[in-house]
C-alpha cells in the first residue's frame, strides 16, 4: 500500500421519492441556478417535472439547458457558460447520466474562467483553481461523476474526447433516488454496469504495488454486487433492491476509495474507449466492454497473478483458476448481458486500428500514460481486442 | 437498501512519514492548538518529539494535555476545556489512540459550550452545534475515531462510559502514518483488531433490511483484511504491509460507509462491553472478544442466514456451512490471536451480570435501543457469554 491522501466531501442523499427534495437540498447552497438536463427522456418518465415542481416550490430561479448527449460535446459547454454568465447563476445542477453531470462540471469551471477557453482544462493548458457549487441528479448507475472531481468532454471540432479533473469538481451534493433508474432500458443498463466495472478493474490490474488488500477486497465486493444487480435489472427493470445497490455500487466504484493507495495506475481502457466512441459514437460501456478482455489479455502478461485472484475472487473459480479462465469467465458474464466483448462486435475492423491509436495519443499524453502505454503497446490491445 | 445521508469530509493524510507533516497541515488551519496525547508511550518511542518538532518548525503556539488513560474521564476533557480557554487556542490536536483522540474531540465541543456541562453531550441533555476544528493523529489502529464524528466517554464520577456523536466532530484532517504502530504489543493489536472488527459486525448482523449487498461485501471484505493483517501485525510487529493495511481498514471500518443504507442497528456490543469496561478496567477490545460469539449466539435466534453467510464468505466454510460453524470459526479466531472469548476468562461471573445491565442500561435509555435491547435480553446475552 503506498501514500495518499484522500478526501471526497459530496454529501450524498440516498434513497426512494428523495427525487422530491431537490429544491430542499438546492436551496441551502443558492437561489440561481442552471439545471442541465439531455435530450427528452426525463421529460418522457416525469422525472424532470418533480424535480422542476420541487426547485419551483422553492422558490428559486432556474434557467434549463438542455440537449446534452451522449460522448457531451464542448458547444454544449459553451452554451451553458454563456447563459450563467447573462443570468448571474451561481450553482450548477445536473439531472441526467454522466454526460449531463460532467458538462454541468465544466459549465461550473469555466463560468469562474478569466482568459483562455474552456478547452484549456482538458487539453492541459490550465488547471482547474474554482468552479461554481454542483448539485448531481444521476439518473443512471455507471459514471460515478456524482461523487467524484473528474469530467469527460468531447471537442466536435477536433473529435478529441478528453477527461480533467480537480478537487473544486465534486459535487456539493448528490441526490440519488434509485426509482429513477426504473425506464433505463436493459442495453444502457448493462453499459452501466460495465462502466463502472472498468473503473474499478482498472486501478486494480494497474496499481504497481503488490499487496494492498483492503483496496482489492472493496473493488471485488462492488464488482461482485454490481455483476448480481445488473443483471436482477436487465431482468427485472422496475426491482427497487437491484437498481439501488446496483446505484450505490457504481457511485462508490469512481469515489477514490478503491485507487487511494494503489499507486499511479491510469485509466487506458477509458482513454482508448474515448478514442473508439469519439470516432465511431458507440455507447460508452459498449466500448469499454469490447475492450476490457482484450486488455486483460495484455496485462495477463504482467500480472497474470492478480488476474487469477480475480476469477478465484469475483467467479469463485476454484483452485485451478489462472489467467485465461478468469478472462473467459469475465467475457461469458459480458455476453450474458448482452454487451460486445470485441471490436469486431461494434463493426470495428483492423483497418480502423491505427485511426484509434492516434486519437487516443492525445489523451496517453495529457495524463503522461507513456510509458507502459506507447502507440505500439495500444496497437497491440487493440489487435488483443479484435 | 435503505435511505441514508452519507458526508465524511475528513481529509486523509497516509503513508510513510507523514507523522512530520504534522505542522504544515495543521498551520492551514491554526497557529494556537491544544495538542492532547496519553501517558507516556509516544515519548518513549520518539512519535511526540517528531510531531512536536514539526508543530514548531511552522512557529504554531502549543499547548500539551497529557495524560490521557485508556477509558478516558471527564476530568481530563474538563481540564483540556480549561486551558483552551485560558490560552485562547482555537484547534485540538490529538496524538494517540482512540482515548486521546475522543478526549479531544470533546475538549473541542465542549470548549465551545455556553451553560451547562460537556457531560449534558453524552447524557443526552444537549446538542452539539458546534466543535473547534480537529486534527487527529492516530497510533493505533483500532476505534476510527479518526474518520468519524463518534466519541466515548467515561464519567468517573458515577462509573458511566457513555458515546456521543455529531457532525462537527469529524476530523478536519487525520494523518495516517502506520509506522507509528510498530510498538503496539501484540495484545492491544489484538483488541484493536477486534474492535475495528466488532464495528463492522454490529451493523452487519443488526441491520433490519434484508438485501444490503453494497454493505455486506464492503464490510467483509474489512472483515477479512483485518483478521490477516493483525495476525500479521502480531507475528511481524515491524511489518510494514500489515500495519498499513490494517490502519486504513480499521478507519473504514466506522467512517460511515458500512453502515449507510443498512438502517437502525444499534451498537449493542459496545453498549454492553462500555458497561463492562467502566466497572472491571478490562481494554475495551478484550471486553468485546469476551462479548462477540455470545451476542452472535443470541442473534442467531433471528439471524441465523446472515451469520451462515458471514462464515461463509469470511471463513470460506463451504455449503455445509451454518451460524454455530461461523460463531465457532470466529470464536476459534479470537483464540488464535490470544484474546479472550468469554466474560469468564475476564474474571467476571455470573453474579456480575445484573451490575454490568445495570450500568448499561443508561446507554440503553439514551440511545433508545429497548427493544430489542431489554434489560432481559442483555442479561440472555451476558449468560451465552460467560
Amino acid at each position: 500500500m503506498l501514500r495518499f491522501e484522500f478526501h471526497n466531501p459530496t454529501r450524498i442523499i440516498f434513497g426512494k421519492g428523495r427525487l422530491a427534495e431537490a429544491g430542499a437540498w438546492i436551496e441551502g447552497l443558492s437561489r440561481k441556478v442552471l439545471l442541465v438536463i439531455g435530450r427528452g427522456s426525463i421529460k418522457r418518465h416525469g422525472i424532470f417535472d418533480i424535480v422542476m415542481d420541487s426547485i419551483k416550490a422553492h422558490e428559486i430561479r432556474v434557467e434549463v439547458l438542455e440537449g446534452v448527449q451522449s460522448n457531451p460535446i464542448l458547444s454544449k459547454v459553451e452554451e451553458g457558460i454563456e447563459i450563467v454568465r447573462r443570468e448571474g447563476l451561481d450553482l450548477v445542477a445536473a439531472l441526467g447520466g454522466g454526460s449531463v453531470m460532467d458538462t454541468a462540471k465544466a459549465i461550473a469551471a469555466g463560468a469562474l474562467l478569466e482568459g483562455g477557453s474552456v478547452w484549456d482544462f482538458f487539453s492541459g493548458k490550465q488547471q482547474i483553481t474554482q468552479a461554481l457549487p454542483v448539485v448531481a441528479i444521476p439518473t443512471l448507475a455507471a459514471s460515478g461523476s456524482e461523487m467524484n472531481g473528474y469530467m469527460v468532454i468531447t471537442n466536435e471540432k477536433t473529435g478529441h474526447k478528453l477527461a480533467a479533473g480537480s478537487p473544486h469538481l465534486y459535487p456539493a451534493i448528490s441526490i440519488l433516488d434509485p426509482e429513477t433508474t426504473f425506464s433505463v432500458p436493459g442495453d444502457y443498463t448493462a453499459y452501466g454496469g460495465v462502466d463502472a466495472i472498468c473503473h474499478l478493474l482498472e486501478p486494480y490490474f494497474n496499481g504497481p504495488y503488490p499487496y494492498t488488500p483492503v483496496q482489492d477486497r472493496l473493488a471485488e465486493g462492488l464488482i461482485k454486487t454490481i455483476m448480481e444487480t445488473t443483471q436482477g435489472a436487465i431482468e427485472s427493470p422496475r426491482d427497487y433492491d437491484s437498481r439501488a445497490s446496483m446505484m450505490w455500487a457504481a457511485t462508490l466504484a469512481l469515489c477514490g476509495l478503491t485507487k487511494a493507495g494503489v499507486g499511479d495506475h491510469f485509466f487506458p481502457v477509458h482513454v482508448i474507449e474515448h478514442a473508439v466512441s469519439a470516432l465511431f459514437g458507440v455507447p460508452h460501456g459498449a466500448g469499454l466492454a469490447a475492450l476490457l478482455p482484450g486488455w486483460m489479455k495484455w496485462r495477463a502478461g504482467k500480472e497474470a497473478g492478480k488476474i487469477a485472484q480475480f476469477g478465484a475472487r469475483v467467479f469463485e473459480l476454484g483452485k485451478t483458476v489462472n489467467a485465461p479462465s478468469a478472462i473467459n469467465a469475465f467475457t461469458g458474464w459480458l455476453r450474458r448481458i448482452g454487451c460486445p466483448a470485441s471490436l469486431s462486435e461494434l463493426g470495428i475492423s483492423k483497418k480502423d486500428h491505427q485511426r484509434i491509436a492516434d486519437n487516443a495519443s492525445r489523451q496517453v499524453t495529457v495524463w503522461n500514460m507513456d510509458p507502459p502505454y506507447s502507440r505500439e503497446n495500444i496497437l497491440k490491445i487493440l489487435s488483443l481486442s479484435q
